[in-house]
């Protein structure tokens, strides 16, 4: 990233994202953690991962706000944002997502509440790849390109094929296990999927922007914003969504908040 | 903003306010997870979710307070606050909105314990409606004008289409879903829903400051202390009166707390 300079709309609207993003993932946390009574205990292991989710989520956007406050600086006249020549560390996100993304994975399949043997084996195959999916792109972030047909874009390919690999188990497989659920936790089931490809997509896109010349002050912006929504989407709104399909398989199989404390 | 000069007086008013929200939102929040036991388990849902509305805007009011010391310092006669030439950050109130305000809007249905179809139908219009209103209010406010007659009239008028909307919702389709309910509940109802147009009214009229000719610094000082006050009623005030209709409707059902720890 070689940005000099930022319009004063351009720095406020990444950090006020930034800022969204951080109330969000911490609400979010004391949403799970203090909504876990409404839904029956064996199910409550999904909401604990996904305050851990979250939680590591708040974290590095703590960091990730001191990494963009500390590399650009008010010019003197007050009218742009100058580079202070420390860079802007962008690597925070791999960092989360190494340990974020297989835990969504682990989420969801907990949640469906599966036999013991088929939910371990699911669960070892889309750790696995999740962790070979963020590990293979990591290299490729690091280097500049402009085509795709360069040593960036041989990375994001290499990852691209566990991303193929989990989008495989959680359509056949996990679909397929899906049949014996009740109605609502079918189309929930199939929202949350729905979320996870539209979130997690947009990873992959942001990734190709150099390959398309998209670069300078307005793409970091788009990017870093994007980046921001599709991290909220995907963490906070996802671990809802886990919630409303726990809350659901819950009160299908009899549960009630007030036998909780009967 | 292009306030340079701030009196003593005026700086250490809003300072104070601000820090006077931070308290009242963070004892609220405290409040509401420590009393939850004098509820009935299914109304808990919506002291949980008044919890994550002040912990959200005691976090953006800690933010605030941080961007009001940024943006001024005292002159080095003493006499006066001068602006720092950081630009004071008040898009924290539009992103603390756009979370808190859904929120507020589902803990209210959420205490009235209406059938499923009924309040996820409600909710969902709700919640999407609020979110229109905050997010076609946000671009009005980057702009300055002088007249109604402006591209920030416009957005102003184009967010309070579904600001009325939310306001029929309340009082025609939730309103007569009131009837079925027992009477102190019936008047904490019309209480609060009293206590949402007034501080939710608020909002509206400091955006229209600036058409009065209503700027400079005694009229951020003003919008500044407005905008604490109405937050302060309609987050921390609106969620103790949540608190009322769930304890009352408790009571109403024969919940007892003794008997939670029998």
């Amino acid at each position: 990233m070689d940005i000099t300079s930022l319009s004063l709309g351009e720095y406020s609207l990444v950090y006020n994202m930034l800022s969204f993003s951080i109330a969000a993932m911490l609400a979010a946390g004391v949403f799970f953690i203090l909504a876990r009574d409404r839904v029956s205990p064996k199910y409550r292991i999904s909401l604990v991962i996904s305050t851990l989710v979250v939680g590591i989520a708040a974290y590095h956007y703590f960091r990730i706000i001191g990494s963009w406050t500390g590399a650009f600086e008010l010019s003197s006249a007050g009218t742009e944002y100058l580079s202070s020549g420390e860079p802007f560390n962008d690597a925070y996100r791999y960092v989360d997502w190494l340990l974020t993304v297989p835990l969504l994975l682990v989420e969801l399949v907990l949640v469906l509440d599966l036999s013991r043997s088929k939910s371990s084996s699911m669960l070892t195959k889309l750790v696995i790849a999740a962790v070979f999916m963020i590990a293979l792109g990591y290299p490729g972030e690091l280097l500049s390109a402009d085509s795709m047909f360069s040593e960036r874009g041989f990375w994001g390919l290499l990852s691209t094929i566990p991303f193929v690999y989990i989008l495989y188990i959680l359509f056949g497989e996990l679909g397929s296990a899906m049949e014996g659920q009740p109605e609502r936790v079918r189309v929930l089931f199939r929202n949350i999927r729905l979320l996870l490809i539209f979130t997690w997509g947009f990873y992959p896109i942001v990734y190709m922007a150099p390959f398309f010349g998209l670069t300078g002050s307005s793409s970091l912006v788009t990017i870093q914003v994007g980046y921001t929504i599709a991290d909220v989407l995907a963490k906070a709104g996802y671990g809802v969504m886990i919630y409303a399909i726990a809350r659901e398989k819950s009160l299908a199989e009899g549960y009630s908040v007030e036998e909780a404390y009967a």
